[in-house]
């Protein structure tokens, strides 16, 4: 990392890092407070994580250091991310960066601890949950007006599907903010959804690239008017989450809103919700979670079930989730139904369907999700999924931002 | 040690715990920051060594957690603790506990990190050097205004030598504030002597006891009128010190000034300075540094010694250090020749002596260490060291703060 960023310095740019912790670091320390504490309070796990980024910091500016390079670290606290009181998940509500545009000004590379900053009203530190250092890193881009959020991974780029399940997938040279974000939240791992979702509403230009090789990776930018819609420009999936059925719930107004308003007093993230058509005043209600979650949802499903009326509860924790998204399907309605044969035709079951105006979601067995997703690639011609036009915005683009 | 803090909180205690890194940790730290850096930049040094004891305090936490114990672990700037700006060896310059005390308050254990602060103009994070984490607990004691700071550690308490040496060693019940200092600068390990000044300032009593077993170990208080002063408490010995030695020096007034300046300048600690008598208008100087900062010690030399005339300078890493210490000497003017005598008697070489009102210290060679420690106890006769009132009076303090 000190050798890309002293390039970038050695190459007239003004630089703020942001690190996330190294290896297994966050891992190694989540299971020692775990051995201590099988439920840790979350104050104190805040403390504890933090501290993987703030070796990270430390240590990238005694590399730096090496190199001739001046830098300062500082903690998510010292540089002004402020957050709400969630430990954990903590929201960003505003950044004062004042230290980190001082280091800048004073000709040094500022390197900021990911991932954490500092609840507004208590002072505590906090920490942003997952991907929360993409997230600490767009949030910086946008409030020292940045012109390039570039985003140092283990990839080259955005795939058109995961390819360790297609061997012929490829790298896409740039995708719209809409399209990431559907990517994102059906599981493509590259980046989460909400630093996505940071960079749309303050217009970052995100570039992913890979930490160890210096090609060009894949712009996350706003669609625009001249940029032809890919039909579909990627396939995502998710093997992580479980699906909850509630059956035999009367079908009355009110019941799905306890339900969910329960789940949302418990923190518990829901993905897909599908109500069955009602049949002799009784329905069924399925929704997804995280499988991390799953036995935290049944626990509040236990609770609700009875005073809802439900007859019973299943957790299936064997789905698997397959999605196809692209800017164009707002335009192609056909797109649907070609999936839907393809997935019939490979003898694959569809358990729940959601869709977006640019993704379809189709829930199926885990196991049938390869397959899928192979078929699918196949069916709609991804290894060829770049326009032209695509191609000459990421060409610009590199021009302009990557020396 | 959470089951330690958990049964002061049953007593009816209200507690605020100072941690210090677990095990090893800061070596590691270190470690890994000369693998990337074999000069890592202080301050970012300062960042990654204070990472240490924020874990230990989340871990604390959470271990109180299970008890059902509720506490709130903070860093050293969160628990105001302020300091100057000097990175690795930052002096306190105040304490403004707001937050730790809102805690107490609260009914909740504060657990602060130890060995850290922050910097009260750069607002960056500091430490305090070597025995930081005691120091901090002795300075927040103070700023509370709490009965007894408690200082757990590996070993009973203090001996009256290293028990590794002489084998009836006894502990000591109570030891001055004075006597701990000179104890303390002269090499016994328990205690740092910047710690013991701090408690002596603030009138702060300590109790040094073990981490693993509940029987009372060693106080360290104000001295008494009813104190029957022991002639020597203890014996101290040091073999971390190395010998330097200019040679052929013109005496003249403001030679010892322009060494000393330069190596006060380059924050080289000097411990003891000797100077020989003239003899035709040469003499010798030596001093003792830590063995660690010997090399920069004979830089800082290399360059002066041309500048005052010398004639040469020597560095010498073989020779230790054997102190005598006890209230009584300043009643006692015979001490110090007895302890020559017993030395001289077992036939080791004294290379350079001094003397403070409570003490005195003899350097000879490393080798000769235990055997002197050995002599000198015996003749002594410290395994009787403690008097009828001491004994009184560390069991009146037990009484009062010990449940």
């Amino acid at each position: 990392m000190a050798g890309i960023v002293a390039s970038s310095v050695r190459a007239g740019d003004k630089v703020c890092v942001v690190v996330s912790a190294m290896g297994d670091t966050t891992d190694e320390l989540l299971d020692l407070a775990r051995s201590i504490n099988p439920r840790p309070p979350e104050r104190e796990l805040d403390m504890l994580l933090t501290s993987g980024e703030r070796i990270a910091g430390a240590l990238l500016c005694m590399a730096l250091d090496t190199l001739g390079i001046k830098a300062r670290s500082y903690t998510g606290s010292q540089a002004g991310i402020i957050t709400d009181r969630s430990h954990g998940r903590a929201k960003i509500v505003d950044i004062k960066p004042t230290r980190v545009i001082e280091a800048i000004d004073r000709g040094e590379v500022a390197v900021v601890a990911g991932y954490q900053g500092v609840a507004t009203d208590t002072k505590d530190v906090t920490t942003l949950g997952r991907g929360g250092s993409d997230t600490t890193a767009v949030a910086l881009a946008a409030a020292l007006g940045s012109d390039v959020c570039e985003i140092y991974t283990d990839v080259e780029g955005v795939f058109t599907a995961d390819p360790r399940i297609v061997p012929d997938a490829t790298k896409l040279s740039v995708l719209t903010y809409d399209e990431m974000l559907e990517m994102a939240s059906s599981g493509a791992k590259v980046l989460m959804a909400r630093c996505v979702e940071y960079a749309k509403n303050r217009s970052v230009k995100i570039h992913v690239r890979s930490s160890f090789d210096h090609s060009p990776g894949t712009w996350i930018v706003a669609e625009e008017e001249s940029m032809e819609r890919a039909i579909v420009s990627g396939i995502a999936h998710d093997i992580s989450e479980a699906k909850v059925t509630l059956v035999g719930v009367p079908d009355r107004p009110g019941i799905a809103a306890t339900l969910f308003r329960a789940l949302a007093d418990e923190n518990l993230n829901v993905d897909m919700i599908v109500q069955n058509v009602s049949a002799e005043g009784k329905t069924d209600i399925s929704f997804t979670v995280s499988r991390d979650d799953a036995n935290r949802a049944a626990e509040v499903v236990e609770r609700v079930a009875h005073a809802i009326g439900a007859a019973g509860y299943d957790v299936d924790q064997g789905i698997g989730k397959v999605s196809l998204v692209g800017a164009g399907m707002r335009s192609h309605p056909g797109v649907a139904a070609q999936m839907f044969e393809v997935l019939a035709k490979a003898g694959i079951n569809i358990e729940m369907i959601s869709t977006s105006p640019i993704r379809i979601s189709c829930v199926m067995r885990e196991d049938a999700v390869a397959n899928a997703v192979r078929e699918l690639h196949n069916a709609f011609h991804l290894e060829l999924a770049e326009s032209e036009d695509r191609l000459r915005i990421a060409q610009e683009l590199n021009e302009r931002y990557d020396e």
